[in-house]
């Protein structure tokens, strides 16, 4: 089931910019999506959108309330059930991506039920899936891998996306997690999947298809990362990719989260993820380096993007800054 | 929470030996705990075991009735309801394995409420898990790894544990799968844990430990099968395995449940997973191949065994036939 647009992309009262990077995100892959924003007393973050009630919201053609901030915990908190239930009452369905289900406040429950609203925890899988089949299916597939997580596997892949569906080609953006759910309108956050189900979820989300259509997956993890590995590994196996595109942030100084891990070789990394996905497509090649390089210092970037194109024979580009047409490129 | 012991073992309505498989094993590799078996009319499997009716077996001081026996589909039979319902008044625990859970029947939750006693279905974690850390513990861990699903990995981790502890060594077996955890009486049934946590539920299941205590980590899975690699590679991760053997079913004539899918070589299925294993333990190696010759001609599996040897360098036994003595000398 997808989540309804256009969105009413609520910040609450998030303490910084950063805080509402999930409707940020939205704001910047959807903007025919967006509204407008809503913002609670004292927030300081801005999209830059019109500033709406709900009301206004509602009279605008709003189908969803999109909860696009971020509070430590990962929690509902207590000074947005009142707005949140308003919106509620006057028509429009909520969506969230935090740990916190909307589901599980009784409050938010009860409105929802008794007006026939839908409530959107994409964080949290409502439905089972299959087992794997590895069976070969019709359709193409790019997927975006990581030399760890939270390099810009999604940016990438909207980035892909938009290129492609610029040009003409057939193509769908298919997300695996919860900033990707809110933006695509639908997905699966691939890491809430139970384990044995990895990669027949990924099968489900990405199936048969045109020949010549291409499903764009956004990656999750890292096969180098110690933590989520399983994960990246199963999404690899699902996805049947014909085509890879690398992702990496060039000023990681070690895995996230993991001090004591350093980040694998550009080459190592392309490598093991090519062998892994030839178990389900032995025709997998790689397409492009996707290099996230905002955290650079300004000038630096251009002789990185250059070096990585001679060690591994692709192209390089940072996507969000000028676009993904070279990798796309090598998809025609 | 340990199941406790010792056990009756239920085989139900078995229609033969096979629907027993459960309790087979839980008989052969902890026949200390077994104190006899109860059936229902009409049951075809045998353990060999003292007949006992629950009078008897309370008397005798048994303390958990597990449920030994699985039908098609896994679910708990309306005709086992009586006998299991009696047990848990009588103070007995139950214990089963199966995908229907003891606690989601209505009358046996009630009557264990009511009588104080523990329903424990071991393939559905109780429980929440850390994401995995990749740090290092004191310890050692064994992990079999598999060509194949069921090749026999708890077989081989469990012969290689008699054999540990029959030469005085420190060591546990710990379970992965619901025959497993019957047998050990804990454990976690890995396939079953959420995605983001798999590694860190094996880091969990297999914590630090003195220096010279080893940990036999029963694997799940294979590397190369298309559905269940995820699982494969987050125990991997979260085993920081010292040492691997390698186990195998030599008939195997494709992946189980995969007919598209070939089983990988020996040698390329070993050095993928101490590929894997050396992200968090760089000083991983091989010490053995287990070989489940139960479907070759007699006399067949010598000439195997020792080309198997001569390819990998490694010791090659069927664990289950004679033992993992040549394996274990690796360890010492």
């Amino acid at each position: 089931m997808a989540i309804e647009h256009p969105y009413l992309l609520f910040l609450g009262d998030a303490p910084d910019q950063l805080a509402a990077k999930t409707a940020q995100g939205i704001a910047h892959w959807r903007p025919e999506w967006c509204l407008g924003q809503i913002r609670l007393k004292g927030c300081n973050a801005d999209l830059g959108l019109t500033e709406m009630t709900l009301t206004k919201a509602v009279a605008a053609g709003a189908r969803t309330l999109v909860v696009g901030v971020a509070n430590r915990g990962g929690v509902i908190s207590h000074d947005w059930i009142d707005i949140l239930e308003k919106a509620l009452i006057m028509g429009l369905d909520l969506a969230a991506g935090l740990h916190g289900r909307l589901a599980d406040v009784p409050s938010l429950a009860a409105v929802a039920e008794q007006h026939g609203r839908h409530l959107f925890d994409v964080r949290h899988p409502t439905r089972g899936f299959q087992v794997g089949t590895g069976e070969n299916r019709p359709g193409k597939r790019l997927l975006t891998v990581g030399t760890d997580c939270s390099v810009g596997k999604m940016y990438a892949s909207l980035a892909i996306e938009k290129e492609m569906r610029a040009r003409g080609m057939k193509v769908d953006f298919r997300a695996t997690g919860q900033s990707g759910i809110l933006i695509a309108g639908n997905g699966i956050s691939v890491d809430a999947v139970v384990a044995d189900f990895i990669s027949g979820a990924i099968e489900w989300l990405a199936p048969a298809n045109d020949p010549d259509h291409w499903d764009v997956i956004e990656g999750q993890g890292s096969l180098f990362h110690a933590s989520y590995a399983g994960v990246s590994m199963g999404l690899l196996h699902g996805a049947q990719a014909d085509a890879l595109v690398l992702c990496h942030e060039p000023t990681r100084t070690h895995m996230r989260g993991l001090p004591d891990y350093p980040l694998p070789g550009l080459k190592d990394c392309l490598e093991a993820n090519l062998e892994a996905a030839r178990l389900t497509n032995p025709g997998v090649s790689a397409v492009g380096v996707a290099v996230n390089t905002s955290q650079m210092p300004d000038g630096g970037s251009g002789a990185l993007l250059r070096s990585i194109e001679d060690e591994l024979g692709l192209p390089a580009v940072d996507p969000f800054k000028s676009g993904a047409a070279p990798i796309v490129d090598r998809l025609a």
